[in-house]
């Protein structure tokens, strides 16, 4: 059965698009990005990494396992991991989104060609997997812990979205449908009563309902996310938590286990409290979000310190040598905070928004877009070795970039964001227009008094300042909100006058006129919370929402990142995009144990200047660069947080 | 075809003994263990962990498969990992130990009535396991990287030479020796030209061959570690270097992938080596396990930084939160540092062996000897659950003691070397006895002048004095030797004179006369090598050969050890076993971003007294217990760095 669309919210071509809450957020044909940092990201992504990713999907198999499907040949030929269809899912929302931006017909022809295998593979009552239920393979939802196929569902969904929005109706939308159909009648009150060990359903059968009306799709989204945490799943070597099945949504009280899965369920917990109006569980949602950034991410925005079971430690256990910091999970955080935004109305969580995409989900790609990092560690101790061109990269391998993966969820997931980039910038409610990323941008689109069109020049982050030309605007009342970061309040002017708080407001800007908000983009040093045992002693520097790091690119004489240690009381200086400072060699004792009794004696605990083990020796300046270009420059070591002496 | 034995060797009960090098060790018919911490030890032993574990092994059915294996019937009901024949044999071998220590006639008839068991799953060509190999079976050997067949054909063997040196030639040194006549044809130099993923088999085969005479165990050891590292086991996510196929053995500079595989096989490269009089290769395992002390090693002596592949980290990768440092990893520190000692003479081995087997092994098992760790944590963030007394416990949750766990390596790996632990204690040459471990002990031996008796008493490590009363002495000259260990050295005494360097020794003692030697145990401070980031800022502290630790149990008001620092310049008293400090309270602020700007601005590194963000209460007082007893008291949070301000 094919559901029937609604009209009312069809056409506004945004990644996520609330039917309710504070603020309505703008499209990709409301908002341009024209300039800067995130155009040059969305061109590379269009030229570069979208085929990139559409080339190594046909090279291992994935796409063909569709085809083989379709032929009946799978169960002998398939190759990838469980999940891999969902992997082809994600390029074509990756394609189906820059088709939105573009108009890109070559792309357009390439989603309805992958969208007709889809079809050629689905069976009769809606079923879809290259993996699981022919003969010769498992039965299908035969292992609901691994197996995946609600998550892969899930990504064929949101690519469905994406051309829903875009004014399409065609084959994957078609597809979709009748896959999501499909799992309402499985897994419907009637049906199996479990989840998927991946969520990722729940934010895509939400979305589905924006987008057709349709609300049997939000009620097993419900379903779903009230069954999670009731162990419904089995209890494995990780322990539920892995799954987020250990404690019902409700009663948790921060993010846990397998980050990316947790970050996708909650994206879908804030949809689903929204659409039901339900906001004891949208305050759930903020909760553990808000405990999760205060005690388990990164600097970087990044969130998972574990490998083995791509997890959160336990609050303030942040190794960065050993942060994981999964690309995925960047971009599923950014899902969260922006749709908490669009929720409370709080531009607060924009601030993290940026944070992540200019610190995490930037630093996967390469420059040339055609390689990523799936882990970005804050730490590199040993040059890594660039990965072959050539070669598929084991995940654990990952710790520099690599062309593609064995688990390959990154490059497709970043794909996808940055062609919906422009979606995440601005949003408008009756009282006007938000602007929550500074970029340079048009923002046209229209309030209750009438329409608005703007014109945003900046060349933020190198420098603060950040002009809004109006093109168009309402006679009547209507106010411009931008942003302030957290790091510039105080600091922040609109036309000169300081900025209270974290929102420059200014009401009643008719067409002509223009208003500049400037932030303080200098280098500054931060510190850890002292719980943070493992950056203990060391500082870190950012620019506006820049992290930089040190790399050894930028030492003399072949010095390592770690032969050198911060000199206290050094002048930092500011060179944008990064800094330069004074650092000391550390003269490291290649002692035979690497503990050594206090000189101090063992009467009492020695004080700071009594703890080095090792001499100092001359001191050199270094620049520090942003985070993001790491690696850029063949094998170094690198550290965003340097030990101060 | 049985090999004949040899009687040269036979007859000495030590868990390793050499036919070269500088030291013979004194087997345990020479040395017992009379009192004190490990008498203690061997005692629960005894009495609790080895029933304990066969109890276990019989619940979760691992000796059952050898009863199905035996009637045909295992390839349905076969419970347990690919490995779990290992961990029966493993327990035999602790039971054999046993046995030659106490005689216990019990313990005596249940190593036979297993060994014909195992006999009888034994096929006729000399294969056995309980996994492969039968009807519904993958065929012997068809996984070598993870089949682990070779691995626990190491324990059967290790078993029987236990068996072989306290003088039997029964049921189980049968079937061992047809197992290493097996291993002989399968992968001699005609066979199968691969190697075991899990080292074991090369330790066990020259230990064999020592017990035997047999050349060709010895030849099919060398055949062993010559291929290893050329790339005949698969490449996997973790890379070759998981199981030490990366880089041959003479080739590689330090220890890395799978610490208990690198160390096994180091155990085992080290016997080749003095077997055959290769004092390259010799010098190869002490460079690396040197450079793997240096570098790799936690203050615990505990090995391993990553849990997702229980591996070495990079140098100086050392978490205290995410240590690995598994329990057998441990026991195999010892194996190898032990046969160093013996190998090159040099006592200062014995300091590794001692923090090892204080700090690591016997942290393992709870003071009831029923539950163990698995890991070996410096640093527990969260007050963790007790493990349920009748459940088996998934090894990634092991961060309390459990009772039994799905990978059960570490309970029996435990047992059978404090069964052996007489056998680490003392070595002879011909020119007297060296005590490597400063214990209670009686020690009767022959050296080339005539025969030796000692009696060692000692409350080491609770203080430093240790007494040498000479019962029987030869007439000629001889030497007494005693390891002054490194934190020692300067500071002792023998008889009141000052000890140089890292032997304490005195010549020509007579039956009556007595020898006392003073080390200073007392508490001491420990910084760390300036590389290891992750306690940058922390002090350790130490207590003769034990490492002592802060457990919540001992902070007042509910106090985590998060909450507190050490004062600088605070008195530290010497409370043996442990000590007591003065720490004040570190009023943590809340803050919605554990990252805070510097409040000495961005213009210049901050100095260490301008980097606290959280502000500082009132000070408290609070013991530091041996780590080795820790999580004894109920949940507990702990570490063993601890922050200085």
């Amino acid at each position: 059965m094919i559901s029937m669309l609604s009209n009312d919210t069809r056409g506004v071509v945004a990644p996520a698009l609330p039917g309710a809450g504070r603020l309505r957020p703008l499209g990709i044909d409301e908002v341009t990005i024209t300039d800067g940092f995130w155009a040059q990201r969305q061109r590379v992504n269009a030229t570069a990494t979208i085929d990139h990713c559409d080339a190594w999907e046909q090279r291992v198999g994935w796409i063909d396992n569709f085809a083989a499907a379709a032929e009946g040949t799978v169960a002998r030929t398939r190759t990838g991991r469980e999940f891999s269809d969902s992997d082809v899912y994600k390029l074509v929302e990756a394609m189906a989104w820059e088709v939105a931006r573009t108009g890109d017909p070559r792309l357009d022809a390439r989603v309805e060609e992958l969208a007709q295998m889809f079809e050629r593979v689905q069976e009769p009552d809606g079923y879809l997997s290259t993996r699981y239920g022919r003969p010769g393979q498992e039965p299908r939802y035969s292992d609901l812990a691994w197996g995946h196929e609600l998550y892969c569902y899930g990504h064929l969904i949101q690519a469905a979205v994406a051309r829903l929005r875009s004014g399409r109706q065609d084959t994957l939308v078609r597809v979709a449908l009748r896959a999501a159909d499909h799992v309402c009648e499985a897994f419907g009150p009637d049906g199996i009563a479990s989840v998927c060990g991946h969520p990722e359903i729940e934010v895509a059968l939400v979305e589905l309902y924006r987008a057709t009306g349709e609300r049997r799709y939000l009620d097993q989204a419900r379903l779903f996310v009230e069954r999670r945490g009731t162990g419904t799943l089995p209890d494995i070597e990780f322990g539920r938590a892995y799954y987020q099945d250990d404690v019902p949504v409700r009663d948790a009280d921060v993010l846990r286990g397998h980050a990316v899965r947790a970050l996708y369920l909650t994206a879908g917990v804030v949809d689903l409290a929204v659409e039901t109006g339900d906001d004891d569980l949208l305050e759930v949602a903020r909760r553990q979000y808000a405990r999760t950034l205060a005690r388990r991410t990164y600097l970087t925005g990044g969130m998972g310190s574990h490998h083995q079971d791509e997890a959160y430690g336990d609050d303030f256990e942040l190794p960065p040598d050993r942060s994981y910091c999964e690309t995925c999970a960047g971009v599923a955080s950014v899902m969260v905070a922006w749709r908490l935004s669009l929720a409370t109305g709080d531009l607060a969580w924009g601030d993290v928004v940026e944070r992540t995409l200019y610190n995490v989900v930037a630093t996967s790609p390469a420059a040339d877009g055609r390689s990523f990092f799936y882990t970005n560690p804050l730490h590199k101790r040993v040059p890594g070795q660039e990965a072959d061109a050539d070669q598929v990269s084991p995940r654990a391998l990952s710790r520099l970039r690599a062309p593609w993966f064995e688990v390959s969820c990154c490059p497709t997931n970043v794909a996808r964001t940055f062609a919906s980039l422009a979606g995440y910038v601005a949003s408008a409610d009756e009282q006007g227009v938000q602007l929550h990323q500074l970029v340079p941008c048009t923002v046209t689109t229209r309030v209750a008094g009438g329409d608005v069109r703007l014109e945003v020049a900046t060349r933020y982050p190198e420098d603060g300042d950040v002009v809004v030309r109006v093109l168009e605007a309402p006679d009547g009342p209507w106010e411009l909100s931008l942003r302030v970061p957290a790091w510039a309040r105080g600091a922040a002017t609109l036309d000169g006058v300081p900025v209270d708080g974290g929102v420059a407001r200014v009401a009643g800007l008719r067409a002509g006129s223009t208003v500049r908000l400037a932030l303080p983009v200098t280098v500054r040093v931060t510190l850890p919370d002292e719980r943070v045992d493992a950056v203990r002693g060391s500082v870190a520097f950012e620019r506006g929402p820049v992290v930089l790091c040190l790399e050894s690119s930028d030492l003399p004489d072949g010095l390592q990142v770690d032969d050198v240690e911060l000199v206290p009381g050094s002048p930092v200086q500011d060179r944008g995009p990064g800094a330069r400072v004074r650092l000391r060699r550390v003269e490291h004792d290649e002692r035979a144990w690497p503990y050594a009794a206090s000189a101090a004696g063992a009467a009492a605990v020695p004080g700071s200047d009594e703890r080095a083990l090792a001499s100092r020796g001359a001191d050199v300046e270094a620049d520090l660069v942003p985070y993001n270009t790491w690696a850029n420059r063949g094998p170094s070591t690198m550290r965003i947080w340097v030990p101060a002496g």
